[in-house]
């Protein structure tokens, strides 16, 4: 990597990120909801993962006209919540407002309306029974099933109380939130999986050095310069939750870079598993990188920033590809995805991870 | 204004902006589109509107993976236009794409989930029937008068065919579609309204000084130089759609900054009304800026520079405030939307300009 010129000031440590910039006004509430969800799952006895889901922002402004945003729209940690829910764990949803959740992922408003399922059933108009006037709502015969299916299942997660559902939207709400709820989670010890889907601004703004209002923009091209995002990852594996597993994923444009980068990204945090995808194939294929071996339970006592080359047999690559076996196999109305792949491979690694505590 | 340094090029006019940089793939084809609907309205003399809404990105990357975008969720856009449709307008609606859309605003996944208003209804399973042992989907009772409104409105727009749907990401989609809209709708003449409602980027990345590759993270600070977005507004007004009733909007967050950037807008493009509104107080206020006297049904001969002063008066501001009679009168179900007023001193102003040229 090529040095880069200093920009002004010091990068931000974690520690001074949380010393210098203003927690979210919501922090203390969601929390508060938190604990009580992961107390309730702890009396269940229930396995817990944080889904994490959908771009954050970075605001320009103070008063926020303009944003710097990551491309999400949180297919992955909304279809992957689901699966999750049905085998077997609690979830917490931490996703971006406003983008793909769980269930009503479905029906977006741009794809398949829900509008478009429903009818209006005009009844026979009974004088002697003005009740009978009002038109009934139904849905449309052929997607009853389907949306049966949907239906059936967010009721039970409701009535159940398996999810928890937080929202942010800037990736300052973002790193407090996860380090809060990192903290809470610790509580579960290994029972508690993070999977780390939403895609983070790697550059931000300081509060210190935004505008307080709209920038004009009569005064010719603009000029922003970023701050890199401290790694907070670091923070996560080392200090506040320490016996998670932890799942951190990588998304890369181009193929050249993606199996180094989730290399370096494991060497350099010492977490569980790096899920790799390309920007064109992520619906189809991804790759798991983790540490091989006797040690694959335990926690990498290497953790120093060494690039390995492809082939060091201490780390193992499985890619996951959804293959044309599958294609015929789904049917037309139900293809299927490759999160319901991904979350049996995770299920079963982090089984062995917690057996290997016992 | 200050003088802004050069960047080292020339501000794009709009004539080098299209020469330059390359059209959306799905342009021919969504224009096909807006020509049908365009006859079909000539054809029963039907006003159309064109209403635009939501934010545009300016990408950051070819293959993008971070993006600039304007803050909007689609409110404005999407409200006013389910009140054009029942003021009697034809409306293309054309939209950033997954920002909130006339009929579907009422049932955000996030504030107002569709699955929170369906019931299971597991009806006596008869042994003798099996088709009875099939649960049915209900609406409900508590909500459904009110989806009944919304579905029957709904209904009603598809069936008559009196609107239609484009949708938009970039600030390059939005400028290209919108040139050539204009060109399709210039042949309704007066009895066209643009309303345009989008939050547009003012500025954005020439293609041509686009990384092709996601930004790497590991080069410290990130400094991202960005050109002025030309002012297409002018080449609507003057040369694309000369007949039409041209709206447009001004944001500001600075209040102090509200008229003199509506005036001055105004001024400078010689379009019939200007909507101007403070961030924090959109909801509930906004102010309407014109050209006064009988000159106001016909198109500005005056359209210099000059940044007129307060009290002008060849210019008149006109207020809508939703008040505290509307808050009483309005029930708590359906509180007053300051649309419903915009759109029906809009369709008041553009009847006097169609009706200034019979």
């Amino acid at each position: 990597m090529k040095d880069s010129e200093p920009s002004g000031s010091a990068p931000f440590s974690a520690e001074t990120y949380f010393a210098t910039q203003p927690p979210p006004p919501s922090l203390d509430h969601d929390m508060a909801t938190v604990r009580s969800f992961v107390r309730k799952q702890t009396e269940r006895g229930m396995k817990v993962v944080l889904v994490t889901s959908g771009g954050t922002t970075v605001p320009l402004e103070r008063n926020m006209v303009r944003f710097l945003d990551n491309f999400s729209a949180g297919t992955r940690g909304a279809t992957s919540a689901e699966y999750f829910i049905k085998a077997g764990y609690s979830v917490i949803f931490m996703h971006r407002q406003f983008s793909l959740q769980p269930f009503s992922r479905h029906y977006s408003h741009s794809t398949n309306p829900f509008l478009d399922l429903l009818e209006i059933e005009h009844t026979n108009t009974n004088p002697s029974s003005p009740l009978t006037a009002v038109p009934n709502i139904t849905v449309t015969p052929s997607k009853r099933e389907d949306l049966l299916e949907v239906l059936a299942m967010y009721k039970k997660v409701h009535h159940d109380e398996t999810m928890l559902t937080l929202n942010f939207a800037t990736v300052n709400d973002y790193l407090w939130m996860l380090r809060a709820i990192s903290h809470e989670l610790s509580l579960l010890g290994r029972s508690v999986m993070y999977y780390l889907a939403a895609a983070v601004s790697d550059f931000f703004l300081p509060s210190q050095k935004m505008s307080e209002h709209k920038i004009q923009s009569g005064k010719g091209s603009l000029h922003i310069e970023m701050d890199q995002v401290p790694k907070i990852l670091k923070s996560i594996v080392d200090e506040w939750s320490r016996e998670g597993f932890i799942v951190s994923f990588k998304l890369e444009t181009d193929p050249a870079l993606l199996l180094p980068k989730c290399r370096q990204a494991l060497e350099r945090y010492g977490h569980q598993v790096v899920i790799g995808n390309d920007l064109h194939r992520r619906k189809f294929e991804v790759v798991f990188v983790s540490r091989n071996g006797p040690n694959v339970t335990e926690k990498a006592s290497n953790t120093s920033n060494n690039n390995f080359g492809a082939g060091e047999s201490h780390l193992s690559e499985y890619w996951l590809r959804l293959g044309t076996s599958d294609a015929s196999a789904s049917s037309l109305q139900h293809p299927r995805e490759i999160e319901e792949d991904i979350v049996r491979e995770l299920e079963r690694r982090h089984q062995l991870w917690i057996d290997a505590a016992s």
